[in-house]
């Protein structure tokens, strides 16, 4: 018989509201005969506080043993910016070698977009997840004088970045467009760019069906806004992934819909499930968040372990339930989470 | 009498197009009794292709005695990428120590936006020009080996950004809503991110009647779509300011439009004038492309040279231009350029 043993880090905010929500979808998804088990870790601003732990060497240890994580959201206004991201989400990023970071982007007929004439917008960016200017790799110097000097390492490697871009070549290959774009800044940050331009060039030898394209990270933002219907499959760095992706998100229903997976391909660790949204403390413990985007995280966790089916039934669920949203009266969180699991069920 | 001793580098594509007619509005704004002598320099991607050169330092020497730069733009699909924009545009901003790239948005009305709803655009982007990840400084080790390892260093000095951070100040305390957002990513480029928050904040002190704001770049781009009119200045790195302002183009009447000024405040060096789009050479000698950046940009040369009034005009010039645009047949570059000269004239 199937079992899934998962890792819930509801983390800070609105975290712990919508990955109970996440949580009841995927029970109602699953079939009979999978045994699900899930154990909570008590990870976030509130630990800290208490103990001053960002992710403490035994809790990495132990996260490892599962079959996957669901993240609810990380940071609080009450810690040092950086403390939390940096101690424990990206900890587990760079630990777990979650070098996909899958961030799709899809219009949903009848939600909101602030673009005019509501364009086609169905594609995927791939961001690399354990390079760039995200390592950690800088520092400062005579900090907090007038001579001081500070510095942020991009770090880029060719072992990195290929990977990368040939996951990126197989989703864009496996799609019906088959198109893949490149977004960099190679006319500037010339070292990176070439790398990456470089390794992107190589690897498309290989996959001639592919259409390809190239981008320079400004470039993109503007297409985002103004022709999004152009791209299907995005490969980008680190950072550029982080900013390309909230835009994303904002063009395309809002960051109350956009989902993410940190993922290891190679299965050697479990790969982590998020809402791109933040911990919003400004709504939290109101039942206002929009789980729509955990649920939708939970169906990208369900399709990595394998489980097609049930993540296309979850994306179906979310697809009806925004059809069917009136803009009457705002529901709760939980009610949301309600009609989701009540969908997926039947 | 008064003179304006400008230089100009027409450079690639469309740039040629586009500076005619910024000098013909130049020419009409001018009054009478100011001299304006223009020198034209040939840089650009046709030079370096038949000489080799980017910027030599004779060239480099000469410019230094302007008033002032009027730029078309630079770069060609025919030149390596990164060649004229390191070995040109940046040589430039960083040898001129271009600290201040000034970088305005305005829905002008009857403009197309991609945003329904038209918003209420009216902000400026204090970009940093000459620190962050544009120094160059970077290598890669191993390079086109499956080893390889490329880096790009971004770095930051207090004496960088206080001296930004503070113009931004100044601007904003100068507009009618006095209010100031600082963008960066802080939560994970620690380093950096503290050095321009501890800087902000402490500038902030000396300007209480400045209201302010930290945003994290992802974030801004959300609020770039869906809430622009939040915005009145923003103070940002030099590859946030990269991004966000073709964004801020996008959204605010399209990259046609918007206007940038690579200003040294001090006067030690003549700051330069372009539009922030590029070279376009897809439409480049067919008289399609829309002048009304570089004119804009003169706009900004005239008031950074103590010409308010004529600058001014130029601006409402072209908001009365664009105001009586009928999406009828699309005029031509030189018929804009003319439209414009007959309005700044009057
Ligand atoms: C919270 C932060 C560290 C994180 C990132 O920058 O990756 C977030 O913005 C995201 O996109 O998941
Ligand atoms: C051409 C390029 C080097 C330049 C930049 O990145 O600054 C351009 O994008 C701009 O915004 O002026």
């Amino acid at each position: 018989s199937r079992s899934i043993d998962l890792a819930v880090i509801p983390g800070d905010g609105i975290g712990q509201e919508v990955v109970a929500q996440g949580l009841k979808v995927l029970n109602a998804v699953l079939p009979q005969d999978v045994k699900l088990e899930t154990k909570e870790y008590d990870l976030g601003a509130q630990r800290w506080h208490r103990t001053g732990d960002t992710l403490p060497d035994a809790e990495l240890e132990a996260l490892k043993n599962h079959d996957a994580i669901l993240l609810g959201a990380i940071g609080d206004p009450s810690v040092p910016s950086g403390v939390l991201e940096r101690g424990l989400l990206l900890k587990l990023r760079f630990a777990f070698d979650h070098f996909i970071n899958l961030r799709p982007s899809k219009l949903f007929p009848n939600t909101a977009t602030p673009l005019a004439g509501r364009p086609d917008i169905d594609f995927v960016v791939v961001r690399e997840g354990t390079e760039g200017p995200y390592t950690g790799n800088g520092g400062s110097l005579r900090t907090g004088t007038p001579a001081e000097v500070a510095t942020e390492v991009s770090l880029n490697t060719a072992y990195g970045v290929e990977r990368v871009v040939r996951d990126a070549f197989e989703r864009a290959a496996a799609r019906p467009r088959k198109k893949l774009t490149l977004v960099h800044k190679n006319n500037v940050l010339v070292y990176a760019g070439h790398l990456w331009k470089n390794t992107f060039d190589k690897v498309a030898a290989e996959y001639p069906q592919v259409s390809t394209d190239y981008l320079h990270v400004d470039a993109a933002t503007i297409f985002f806004v103004t022709q999004p219907e152009r791209f299907d499959v995005i490969v980008t760095d680190n950072l550029f992934g982080d900013i390309l992706t909230d835009l994303a998100a904002a063009v395309s229903g809002g960051i109350g819909l956009a989902a993410s997976g940190n993922i290891n391909p190679t299965g050697a660790f479990p790969s982590m499930f998020e809402p791109v949204h933040g911990s919003a403390p400004d709504i939290a413990g109101q039942g206002k968040a929009d789980p729509t985007a955990t649920v939708l995280s939970v169906a990208l966790l369900l399709r990595h372990l394998g489980y097609e089916a049930e993540a296309t039934r979850i994306e179906d669920a979310v697809s009806a339930d925004l059809a069917e949203r009136d803009g009457g009266a705002a529901r709760t969180t939980d009610e949301i989470g309600d009609a989701l699991a009540v969908r997926v069920a039947s």
